[in-house]
């Protein structure tokens, strides 16, 4: 059965997340069912990365099996026909080998969090961000993120729910930029825990308002205690935005 | 009677437009009824830019009299939270001179208009971009586009419901800049004519897919005529960006 492995943009606002669940519709679900519609055939869509509730891609990574092989282009055209009016985007589909699997071959995973820090509410960006109020210290999240980055037991910054082996994890990239009002925060690792990223973000908007010191988050990593961690950021901010593979 | 000038954030999917219409709810109506609620006075909101139906603003510039005189602060805050849940934001408020006009002061007004040039749906940018799915050549279009630059009659780019007095305008700017799948178009005069921008935006695109030559949109332009014009660019890209006063 030929394989495509598809890239995904898609706005997370109106689904429960990438995987099916009971309780609403999934991304998931609703790139199954256009591909159904355009094949005529139950199809199963594996994703890279299980965005939560409410959380964006601008790069989620997915491979499907069909039964009949089609153009790649042509699958990537169908299953947008078939997706509209959803807010989710096929932006392209390429044949690869039967042994690519979107979650277990992928070697890097990166990911994105905007804050827009500002008093107005946010007019263009609600859904797309946290507004912050507070004035935020880019640079002290920044340098305190640093402590967060290498080989750690990510305990803290692990969400009750995370169905991960281990809490062990390398981040391999931490780092917060400002520009004007916006901050963000770009994360990469292999893998990460479940709300590792809202968890991490939650714990340095604390240091950016100068709540905590650097050696308050190093504290909290340490801990290895859920409890030590700040209040999980939001998943407006949150964007998958692309997964690394060997080829 | 203290006057105050707002920078305000609009998306403007939701509304005919900037100014009151009998056919639907205009931004302009959506304000001028927070700042009645707030200060329980009937209130009059002039614009600098009067956007049409799903044009949205990243800082239009309006002026109000208040009945009483209120710290700027306070009055960003207040309407702002009778704003809510609209999706249109008031950025600064600050208390201004009487003879400060929002639309008559104004010397420079500064739009941009977003294509987004790729094959896949829109997921993200819904609403707030222009999908171009031929491939469009940014550079001819910039090149293309400074016969539009300077004095001229602009009969050929303004919508045949435009009360301007004169079709005669000064474009200070216009230049369109590729960033990845992203096409951006900013210009900037000190007024512009009903539809000018998506006029010569839908003129540009043809120059981008190579149906018109620089020449032909030369020719547009020396044709004064509606007629000449490219299919008109559609409003989802379009954002008055900022707006210049003398001070």
């Amino acid at each position: 059965m030929p394989r495509y492995r598809l890239l995904i943009e898609y706005d997370g606002a109106p689904y429960v997340g990438w995987q099916r669940q009971t309780n609403g519709r999934a991304v998931q679900q609703a790139i199954e069912e256009a591909v159904a519609a355009f094949c005529g055939e139950p199809a199963s869509v594996n994703g890279a990365g299980r965005t939560d509730t409410g959380v964006h891609a601008l790069g989620q990574v997915a491979h499907i099996h069909l039964v009949r092989e089609w153009p790649a282009d042509t699958v990537r055209d169908a299953i947008n026909a078939h997706l509209r009016p959803e807010p989710v985007a096929i932006l392209r589909a390429e044949q690869v080998h039967n042994d690519f699997d979107a979650r277990f071959s992928a070697v890097k995973r990166y990911y994105r969090y905007v804050i827009v820090n500002r008093r107005a509410p946010l007019a263009l960006d609600a859904g797309r961000a946290w507004q912050v109020m507070k004035p935020l210290d880019a640079a002290a999240m920044h340098e305190a993120g640093q402590a967060l980055v290498g080989h750690h037991d990510f305990t803290t910054f692990r969400s009750t729910e995370c169905q991960s082996a281990s809490p062990v994890k390398t981040l391999d990239r931490l780092a917060v930029a400002r520009d004007g009002e916006r901050i963000v925060v770009d994360c990469s690792a292999r893998s990460f825990l479940h709300n590792q990223v809202r968890s991490m973000v939650g714990s340095l908007k604390l240091v950016g308002e100068g709540k905590w010191a650097a050696a308050d988050l190093k504290a909290a990593l340490e801990a290895r205690d859920r409890t030590a961690c700040g209040p999980v950021a939001p998943p407006d901010g949150l964007y998958l935005v692309k997964v690394d593979y060997p080829d």
